[in-house]
């Protein structure tokens, strides 16, 4: 049997471009937590979470009591888990996600570490360990953003500005020439919707073949989300968080034939009841940062599957580790049919050893290696370390971010 | 990579006592099916699942097309099955169940045996691959049945029968004296309602400190349901399949505090979303043989716990390798708090070497041992495989066996 020794958790904070949305516009730097889980034959397990400072604490106290856990007991990383945070509530990691469980939200990178453990202890791809691979390639989508040439005072980065349809299809035949994506998602709720919807219309046009989808993360009232979802009929795969709450959305679903999906309104697994029993969503963002991790977002993705809801995946700003973990998760999930989102053509810095996981025609090769397959490089923790020490950023802000430069800035939802 | 290098499929028959239920009375012997998955390197896992001469024809289908599977691919083991039966129907395993997912039934056999080969291999019980032991001794039930003394024409049994309220709780004196049982399940559905509820009151008097439920297998209309369960809230735990459908069953809900359990209503993932939006049910009874083995059984454990629905576990008659792969899975899941349901006291043979389930104060204690703990006592197979080729019993029939008794009996449901 192979116990937990020790733990040790390294927030970092790696270089951000200033991508718009609804709350704002990310900060110079995004943050997250490398965790490795050490184990008492040598070994070391790797997950990667969210760093926000309260998030951070919580991570610590569970820390403290894992050693001693067996790394095949997930069951026991949940029980410890939750008797570590009896008194916790929500988890609030900064920019929208307010995470209702944080015993779900806490355990995961613990369970992908662990899951990194049993695989390298195994001499097997976590994948196996998931039912093993119904595919071999996780398409993943292309993940356009509005955005500005350059952080308030800083360098123009390599992207340029995208800030209405040229450079938006700019945007995206750069990212698809790059890497390959055969689906784009755009990040919306910046603009008002005539506007956004004349992006995708442009995108509809710049690529026929390619599938699309829309997030305005809540910006629309219902009677705009089912105007916008009547305009963009087979032009969108989905439409996504039009509007706030399960309510909200099960209205606008009544109106329109373009499956609903969410990352807002069904987080956390107390919300799906309501949810089915509404008929307020046709397809879940599943993302194992929150969903508990991979043994759990496995339960979402079957729930989905029993209740005929579909399943794609959901991202927010992450490195390599958290790469590797959403791909091992997709490839052995049969129903996940959509192509996941990430963020990680929008990052130049890594926590891992290049390589492993690069894009071919827009998919990441499941990694073969043991476990997760990938390779903590002891000098870029060390450096996007020091980037956190010396960055000052303990929590993302884009609202206070986007007020240094416009005060008057508010980030309401359903503000059109 | 281990892979599976052949199958072997062996019928087997083993005496069983005149059990009567609500379709008529089980016949002289009960027969099951063991799978033996035996991979290119030496190893063999254990599976058992029913034996009825349609089930038996599919299992062996499915056999041909397994030589090559990883034995950790347990998404290609379903593709496999899915594929292999790509023509089947409903799965008629004779007596009450006639099971709408052969997919999830055919495939559930093999999936343990893979499951008790990656134990082997990693050295490890499976319910460690499962997610770790919540529990180290799983409950049980005492299994109590209206019974005959003996067969039509046979010797009497040691249990004597039991055809009213003392011969019912002097089964139970000898059953949890025996066996140290907690809670006690009355199959019912042979007598008319007023005369099991006699029987219900005098177990609560007899065992004031054990849980009591009762299943009539439907054998009620929804108004003699709704009466019963108003005569005994407070008395028994919970109430299993009164009536017929999940209509049936919901109407009975909304009259009754007692939470409503099925194994009728509920039996494959298609019925959980109607079953949810109609609130029919309070408890699921799993059952890993149709549930598509034990992952999809925690699956189905998941969305009960996702859903507000309690969870238990049902039984057919079985043998030790059964009744091991249902106490691993019991082990490793937290929400089923219900004591599980056995037929194992009325059996007396086995194809397993003896000593590794032993009953203590109505508990299995988890098998230690790698994969399933259970170890196949070759002569005992052979022996009860005789006897399968000898007996003629091709498909469980009680509602024949019955006739040859009565023939006026009909086994109808919702007849009181």
């Amino acid at each position: 049997m192979t116990r937990i020794s020790r733990i040790e958790l390294t927030p970092v904070a790696f270089a951000d471009p200033p991508l718009l949305n609804v709350v704002g516009v990310h900060e110079p730097f995004a943050l997250r937590t490398i965790v490795q889980v050490h184990t008492d034959d040598g070994l070391v397990g790797l997950g990667e979470t969210y760093a926000a400072d309260d998030h951070l604490a919580r991570l610590a106290a569970v820390a403290e009591v894992l050693p001693g856990l067996d790394v095949f007991d997930l069951n026991g990383l949940r029980r410890r888990v939750h008797d570590a945070l009896a008194s916790g509530g929500a988890t609030q990691v900064g920019g929208m996600l307010n995470l209702q469980d944080p015993v779900d939200v806490v355990m995961s990178p613990y369970e992908v570490a662990l899951l990194d453990l049993q695989g390298k202890q195994l001499d097997r791809p976590v994948v196996d360990l998931l039912g093993g691979a119904v595919r071999d390639e996780v398409p993943f989508s292309a993940y356009l953003f509005y955005k500005w040439a350059a952080h308030p005072g800083g360098e123009p980065g390599a992207w340029g500005a995208a800030l209405d349809p040229d450079g938006i299809v700019r945007q995206a035949r750069t990212m698809i020439d790059q890497y390959g994506f055969t689906a784009i998602k755009l990040k919306g709720g910046v603009f008002e919707p005539a506007q956004e919807v004349e992006v995708v219309r442009a995108l509809a046009a710049a690529f026929p073949e390619h599938k699309l989808r829309i997030d305005p993360n809540c910006a629309w009232t219902v009677e705009t989300s089912v105007r916008v979802a009547r305009e963009l009929e087979g032009v969108i795969e989905y439409l996504e968080d039009p509007t706030p709450g399960i309510e909200g959305m099960a209205e606008v679903a009544r109106y329109t034939k373009i499956p609903l999906a969410t990352n807002m309104c069904v987080i956390a697994f107390a919300q799906l009841k309501p949810a089915v029993l509404a008929d307020a969503v046709q397809v879940v963002l599943s993302d194992h940062h929150y969903w508990g991790g991979l043994r759990r977002s496995q339960l979402l993705g079957g729930i989905c599957d029993t209740f005929g809801m579909g399943l794609s995946m959901h991202s927010n700003s992450h490195l390599g580790i958290s790469l590797a973990a959403m791909t091992h998760l997709a490839a052995a999930t049969p129903n996940l049919t959509y192509a996941c989102d990430t963020h990680y053509p929008w990052k130049t810095e890594d926590v891992i050893k290049p390589g492993v996981l690069p894009f071919e025609r827009g998919s990441v090769r499941v990694p073969r290696g043991p476990g997760l397959g990938v390779e903590l490089d002891e000098d870029a923790l060390g450096k996007l370390h020091e980037q956190y020490l010396a960055g000052g950023i303990r929590k993302r802000d884009d609202t206070g971010y986007m007020r240094t430069v416009d005060p008057e800035f508010t980030p309401n939802t359903a503000r059109w």
